[in-house]
């Protein structure tokens, strides 16, 4: 065992992954994360049957003492792990060559490979959404500041890409936060389910009932009583097992093994997916509202070109909406490993590593960018306020048919209405004309005050009172 | 405006879809039963404002028995659904035909296009899971049953293909029970959640806000007293409304405009893919266990072939399977298009109507067929028993490796026994004469006890208690 | 046998799909046509079995005659379809008895159902390529005459949302018409080679060969010298009868049976993924240009909405935009469906069937909409010519670094402009104040002829040459 | 900057990923294969610019000689590049800061990020396939020597998991080794026409036309007459700048920049795809067969087990499906992209990096392992024949029933096989009661030779021909 890497040139270190590169959420998602993370879930299976008196305390404190990643050669077991076709079974051969020869006996007993991966892979998602969730908080609280700020705000509501009628910046922000919030609240709800693995071979959790059998019950007579407790306690040994296990690790204890009952990884596929649609809402927007030819908003620090020195593009919404762009297919994989074959399949379930730890790291990823995006975002009420009068009132047409329903009745005012937008009848004056073409007298066309109606900054409706009752989910 | 459908040659009856075909989803959610809740939420909508005193209760009257989607053109209004990009432009022109003059101006008054649709898809996902939870629930019974009858029914765990250790049938279907409960509770919780959608023109509500500006108000004055109520009630009205309207429908309320806050949409995105994979589960493993060779399991009826006399296809398992591989792709679709610009999204949204029904349908008709799959599936015991002896002991030799590695040590016991499936040397007597040769005398030997470490039967671990355990759950 | 169809209400006529009713794609894809497909299949593989002196002419006149998809009920088929799981089955019964008696043994005679189906899914793709085909040419000579109609308009290049430097609108249009050129030579080449499929119940053609043992040869004996034969043919005959069939129905006849060698599908799923994507990227800028705020582009027609009498929305585009969105996903199944296991598989081929027939609809109701949007583009170059001023002559900053490195150095020069554009100081009086103050003196700045350098549409570099080279293919 | 890596403990070494790990395309698409290639591409610009007069040579030499990945600091440049969104940007920054002052002016001069990304990922990809083909053409060898081999090797054909009626190993070989083959033919034809990418800020390849404005023409009169050249070829010059370039770098010259017309990434996507489901069919066929029940094949050399000493997995076909399961969702990511807005996009281009590596590297590892597995596949003829007889002659009652299809008639013929199937009535002597019990007399039976005719092997109809023909293919 050579405890060096032997890694060479292969090395990925996130050259292709801006997006999350450096976050912690990457950091939590190494291939030596996973390591320590599968080392950890060892060490955690030899004190649980320490704990029920099935191994020796020493040889649980050797496993302990043992599995640091540190002293793992991570690419010779990436290269191992190719003859059986997971990392566990050569990581479990180096273990137990690392630990003291009377320990040797108590690594991974009773366990099989699966038992492992899937624990570490539950354990890293557990340690990256502790790390991915304050970033989503951090977004909550400055879209919920921005919200506040911008509560009464207009700008021009868009749909289709057109101007509609107007909002409030502050309804829009709030939106954003309200979408952070869910995300927030799935992928909580999530984390605190996550179960450990443990089934053995088959998922029957046989092995574990064995140990009774074996000598080192009488050799280790001495030990905590444990040989004492096999005759009696029978069959349930097997389930206290799995939730000491789960209890030393910090996760669930799972109702069955659940080798090929797949609902944790499913559920973290669903939360993340929709995390990275949710911050990629609010990348959607930001990318549309800092336009040149708009400019409403602007990220706190553009990033810059290697072309063209004034170039101030909006990069952590880009790569937002890169990561938003990507998590729906790495969730779709997972999805379909749920329909996995026998005790433990052929493919469905090595079909998902690398999907979980990409999609954990690009919505982790996002998760800050969408943090230090809304922290820095820069807003201009100007602009918002210049574009409203972009369409010389037509954003307020709306308004106006629903006025003019009274005088004129509701399908003549439209069609009056559509005419006039078509032929580029716009502002107070020229509708003024319009309504006395129409047969309104001068009284009628002064009752409806055209000036009030057309203000677009009168029209926002329940926009503040739905920031005002948004901002109060917390 | 014809009545009749006009569809000519284009009509899809499900000739494609014989997983979903006659399913109780699939007759929930055909264009009729889309245009039907159409109708229901614009009938909602002009009661709730009639229950404000916003409309005269005369209007909401003819608004609703107007709503009747067999007076309108299905066809004609798909086909006019082009010009302006949704069903529901010309869906209003038509409706607002239908009623009586007086009424015609209550018609979608103050809503938006996808204020309807997006309704109507919650209705429509809410109905159609009111009638596929009862098809899981019918599985869940099954399966139940069939644990239960099978809880000491040992049978060889599989894994990558191959006999790993002995299970129970009892543990393999308590198992695809707990999957199927994991999709029932999420697709309940998802249920009960869908809200109605009203927003407006771009989600201010802000047309809402103006009826008391229109004349009605005046030449209504009698009705219910309404025009008092404007003045003072001010912008909390349309959130009012907003509850109403959702009332009316039975439906949530939601806290914003959902226009492109997509939260309902994904989350139906991934309790169905989810749901789809747990019954792909179930299909997986069925079409495993009844392939010819196998032949431990059977649907109850086997579909024929259109060759040959003597197939009997695991028809119900094959439709599943299908299912689960599509359905992932249809969530992906919906998990991207949260990720919507703007007010309204230009495509975004508009992607989403075809995937969602499909995931609706497809999954309805899988949940059908595990139900009938589950109730009608013939379990053969003795294929079963006869094929934990197939490999002449292999499948305990994890136990026989934990019983040796008292007397010979863990890592000689394992390689003794490797080197032995590797020769072909299985079977009691060989394994005595084995251990003579390793050294162990005649007394150690006899205290292995071989004929019972070698009884695969007596090695199924916990099978039964876990059983027990996961059948405690409703 | 009922020839009246008895769909009820579960038809679907387009209603969720306004991006591809009544598109021809969408009128070649319903379920009748795939019915007549099949019907097609079914009465090719009798008079190419009669070609071959293997079936009467009578009878393969009898099936071509009955072989009409109006005389069947083709809701009752794809009911019976669950039964077997596909609905060749229930047709070959009904076909049966729709003939005279005398040719009722000559009926699907050899053949397996996926035969009939695969072949009709072939056909369906072939005819419904061969309408969407000349819609994508007619959106390529669209596209062609706007981009030699502006070959020489500039306009803003935009990358990542903001002005980088000029480009013209003619390179804009001749990309996208190059793309559309990809889109229809992947799409003529795929059409080209989608073969017939004929394989019998496991692909060795077995029953094909066995004719020659049946009584009918006796029987028929005068029927075209059939029965003479049978003897000297052998084997081959077999192949004989694919290459017949597939002459009778205009498709390449396969190397292989190609039940589980889904190359034609996969070959079909990804170029219609990608026409999807390069209509998709017309209709992303066409989205971006006719923003309210830039309105550089507008459609012919834009559509109205329920709400407001002005807008007048990219439809077009948006429709294409959603149909981008989808066809990645439908693609991803059908790959997904390449690995199928044995010589038919339990679901992966069930999986193909709705996705291929999606995305052969949703595609061709783009391409249908490309063509009319490209047709009715309404081009703004005023208004191009206006933004490229709006950056005050950022939208150079790349030509005059390129300018100054030569006076100042390159860094110095980057260094000088970035400063300066973060400043806002810019326009040709600004730029040769700080070129003074950077130490040129006068003589040098005015050698820069900074007014040249600051003219926008100075600046397009080789868009004309690419543009016109772009045209020059066909 | 630093030369030596500061990634800490980030890097990944393919722990997660042991279907590709130390394969040829894993070594080819590590971070620091793409940083060389983006220095090809940086090294070939300047030498392109040498070449038409526009660099010095010794510039191009000093780039070239600088353009050594090994003196980069990878996970520097991957943090730095969260700045502007992409490696690029950081890396013309430090390889201007490793070259001779007086060449740095001509690093990456004229170019854009996306230029030296674009064109860095297709070296990649082609690279990666140069290693990758030669393994396709290894398993296409190897299955070819298996179909020939086994070209009268009978075994049962399955068709929905159940015997349908015999096939050949033969030509169940044939069609992998079809299916290899054609993957083959579309990644080689991808491959010949990757093309470089050039085309500057917003494609229009502007910057290279001002050379003949900076200062270094004159200032560099001598070298090479460059100056004098300037004036005279005008526009064209960059033209040919991009050939010059693609010819340095052996890609393709393309028609126009490609920043957003994705046409070559999408092909990738395609074939890459359609490989793994290619690959995937192959080990779907292996892991069926391997199933200890079944026990047609083994692989050469099974994958060991961490708790069960008996084990040899089929873990080559194990991990070639979980790459056939990973690829269409990563195609799918890439087929989405092609919908690229403006001249280059924010978030649809960064959102290609990751998936198109992994979709080169997952296939590629997956053609190694389908080499290793063709060319290690044991194959059980003995088992295959054994199998033939497990449904007592039901394997050939489609045969039969063409047989009794003349005596009998086809619709009673059909019946009768298949009530006798449903009664489990088999072979020979008791179809002979039979069919005397259905009214045949002796002669009659007799002259159906059912020895002959429920003879498995003798029914495998045109496999051999289909295979030999299939062999001539190269």
């Amino acid at each position: 065992m050579t405890y060096e890497d032997s890694s060479g040139g292969v090395q990925d270190v996130g050259l292709l992954g801006p997006g999350r590169v450096a976050s912690p959420a990457e950091l939590a998602t190494g291939d030596r994360e996973f390591l320590q993370a599968m080392l950890h879930a060892e060490a955690a299976l030899t004190r649980a049957q320490a704990e029920l008196g099935l191994a020796p305390a020493r040889a649980a404190e050797a496993v302990t003492a043992a599995a640091r990643a540190e002293r793992f050669d991570v690419r010779g077991l990436a290269v191992r792990a190719r003859a059986g076709g997971n990392p566990v079974i050569p990581l479990v051969a180096d273990l137990t060559a690392a630990v003291p020869e009377e320990a040797a006996a108590y690594v991974h007993r009773g366990a099989t490979s699966q038992d492992v991966l899937d624990t570490a892979a539950m354990l890293v998602a557990s340690r990256t959404l502790a790390l991915v969730l304050p970033e989503l908080e951090r977004a909550v609280g400055e879209l919920g500041r921005l919200a506040a700020e911008h509560r009464d705000t207009p700008m021009p509501g868009r749909t289709l890409t057109q101007h509609a009628v107007p909002t409030t910046f502050g309804l829009k922000a709030a939106g954003w936060r309200s979408l952070v919030l869910d995300a927030r609240d799935r992928l909580a709800a999530v984390r605190a389910a996550l179960p450990a693995q443990l089934g053995g071979a088959a998922g029957t959790l046989a092995a574990f009932g064995e140990f009774g059998r074996e000598a080192f019950g009488r050799a280790e007579s001495g030990a905590s009583g444990a040989s004492g407790a096999f005759g009696g306690v029978g069959e349930r040994r097997e389930l206290r097992l799995v939730s000491a296990y789960a209890r030393q690790l910090g996760l669930a204890a799972p109702e069955l093994p659940w080798h090929t009952l797949r609902t944790p990884v499913a559920d973290l596929a669903g939360a993340l997916a929709f995390t990275a649609g949710a911050l990629g809402k609010l990348a959607a927007d930001v990318l549309v509202l800092s336009r040149t030819e708009i400019g409403e908003v602007a990220e706190g620090g553009g990033g810059g070109s290697s072309a063209m020195p004034h170039k101030s593009n909006p990069v952590r919404a880009t790569l937002i909406a890169a990561a938003a762009r990507r998590a729906p297919a790495l969730a779709a994989t997972l999805y379909g490993s749920v329909a996995a074959a026998d005790e433990r399949p052929a493919g469905a379930w090595h079909a998902e590593w690398e999907p979980l730890r990409d999609l954990l790291r690009t919505v982790g990823g996002a998760a800050r960018d969408a943090a230090e995006l809304a922290a820095g975002l820069r807003v201009f009420p100007d602009r918002m306020r210049a574009h409203l009068d972009l369409t010389g009132g037509l954003i307020v047409t709306e308004r106006l048919a629903a006025a003019l329903s009274g005088p004129l009745g509701r399908a003549h005012a439209k069609q009056l209405l559509t005419e006039a937008s078509a032929n580029g009848v716009t502002g107070v004056d020229s509708w003024a004309e319009l309504l006395r073409a129409a047969g309104l007298d001068e009284k009628a066309v002064a009752a409806l005050d055209l000036a009030d109606l057309a203000d677009p900054t009168r029209y926002t409706g329940a926009a503040a009172a739905l920031t005002d009752r948004a901002l109060t989910r917390r």
